[in-house]
């Protein structure tokens, strides 16, 4: 099952330069092996803002929540989520 | 590039049947043909609404504002788009 | 996979009240009906409002589009859908 | 009498990872104790969420009201509380 | 147990006027009625709107929404519902 | 005059302990005076918030802002005021 | 005492244009009596829109709501009002 | 030319109360010396907020915008500008 | 001087196509004399959207108002209108 | 391709006055490069408020969002992106 997923990232202007590096290559780690996984469907950036639109590919919503509460930066994210569906008007088979 | 695109169809509950459904006809075979021309990348539902979250892929802003305008339910739609860019932690080449 | 799922009706002030009090009387029917098979497990009135807050559990996302736009109602209402998951301080195995 | 409640977390991010632990064991403490005695009804995640959504049955607003602001959690959560009642299409007799 | 209810009435302008005195007539008739036994407790006019904010005293919440949803104007009227508890600081026994 | 007051209160979780009990002890006191002078007519707790819907009698506005912004919890409250007045269909002569 | 009045006017598209002047003609008329009696202190058109921001004078909320109910143009118009008070920083006297 | 401006100023609670005092000070010193001017023509407080309406005449928007940015408060205030013009009802030649 | 101008047209979809066409070419005639004339020096369509983002150069807030008073289309149209002003790490010396 | 871009920015109020007068030197400086460079096309302070409207005539999506992102103040702004295109009745060519 397909769902969109807005991520918004807030990090503390005050936090330390190796501190949100370190976050912020963890989080890349992470969602490059979900991606290579097929759960993570499809990951762009917001022109402008420190944000990303993501389609997540997942067995159910319990599964769909441990991975993202499982991102390094989740306690420094506001995240909506929307479940999609097929649309009839879609010709691709394999896009949910 | 790549375009966020969310569309609210709302038709008037007074419509005639069959005008709405060659509205809904025309607006397929539109969607159809602008998909397998790889400018409407995805195409999904929300799930239960009228609504759909859609990636077009352009040229130019100008194309996608033709596009969109062009649709047979657009002086039906409420219409919000938003502009994509290629993320750091992508791992898709294609997927801008 | 349990959604949450809230419904705002608004019928025109001006529709014949039979065509009403169908529409009415075929919704509680097939809300019923989806409520003995156990999809729609929980329908609560919203105090005040002609809106309600349902549960869903359903197989996936698609089965819950299909559901709500099958309702009759569906053409007079405005759905917000909300996915939800376990609660780890839940003491009830079947509550999702 | 049945209330919806929805409950927002935010817990500080500098917040001591002991104190949050404690914070977070004594709210799942008194929140499955209410769930046995029957006062929390339903306890769900919301996806992607530090929230949840719950279905309180309370004897009154009172007493839901001293429920609520006795939760460990309480100076850190915004709470919104909508009162609910018996639907006309409802079929289970014990869900209010 | 109090509610605190806020009513916006929206009139259709082409509504005929008899119409509108009638259901304005009928309206006041059972908000009196209500007042003399004490349900609704508190009913006042927020200044330049057609709309009021008035405090109901029922037995529960079923209560309420039956006696909102009786009302002449309800099918004409935005309502927000909001439950009110005894405030620490009170001074009076009778006010909850 | 009457004035609906909804006052939201929110205090610095990391305030002392015994600075926030002042504030409470000196707001509930100056909050029983008012009552008693009958300035404060109306004071009720909004269920699952530190929130309060409040009714004052004042003889100006002036008077009311005075009120207000004497209450030793005024810097750490979002304050919102509207006017009410006598509804043409109440029977209470001394509610406004 | 002084209130800031914000008014929103909505004429339909289709109602009659003799019909629409003899409501702002006679709207007018009024707007003009209140001006010279002193009760509509300013007067002032929101540049772009159909709207006006309007100081009154008035001896109680009761006598304000009375005089912008009585307006031609009320049940076209949407309205809010907020009260003022002297500010402290003031240099005139006869402003409040 | 006239404009008006809400003002809602916001000081952090923690800061030192002769800082307060002192900023304070000057913008009163500043509000009046600009009344004076005729620069700043009205001057109100919004009744239980930290906030005021105000309506300046300028010959310029930079003038404004200079006026504005000087003010003692400008980093503690969140400022909404909204142009005015002379309403065709409006009886006072000098109200713009 | 310059104001920032967003309109949002929202035609009646029964409104005759002729009738449509007509303001639709009385619009564009007057908004490109306006163009001509230097007062109306920037005009964008907000893409997928019956919007437009303009910039106007006008002597005053009264000269501002008439012309968007009198576009064909202002009656079918949401107009927000914001002041702006020379930037000072503007580089153009003509743009304000 | 041009885009509407409003970047409203927020110095926390405790930052010293030289790091807040070297980010704003250095913001200066590359925003001044991008206009002679022709990309940042216009920019415009918003009345009354530390923000601002820009307009960037940019190749891509991509070059936008670069280009917004290495602003010394990005950091500290919010950014909103919306996307413009040639509209119809524009009289000017190179205006897009």
């Amino acid at each position: 099952m397909l769902f969109h997923v807005r991520m918004n990232v807030s990090l503390p202007t005050a936090m330390p330069a190796d501190q949100a590096a370190k976050l912020k290559a963890d989080e890349k780690a992470l969602a490059q092996q979900l991606q290579n996984e097929g759960k993570w469907r499809h990951l762009w950036r917001i022109a402008g803002q420190y944000a990303n639109i993501s389609i997540f590919d997942v067995a159910s919503v319990d599964e769909l929540h441990a991975l993202l509460t499982a991102l390094p930066l989740f306690p420094y994210m506001q995240i909506e989520v929307m479940p999609l569906c097929r649309h009839p008007s879609s010709v691709r088979d394999n896009d949910l």
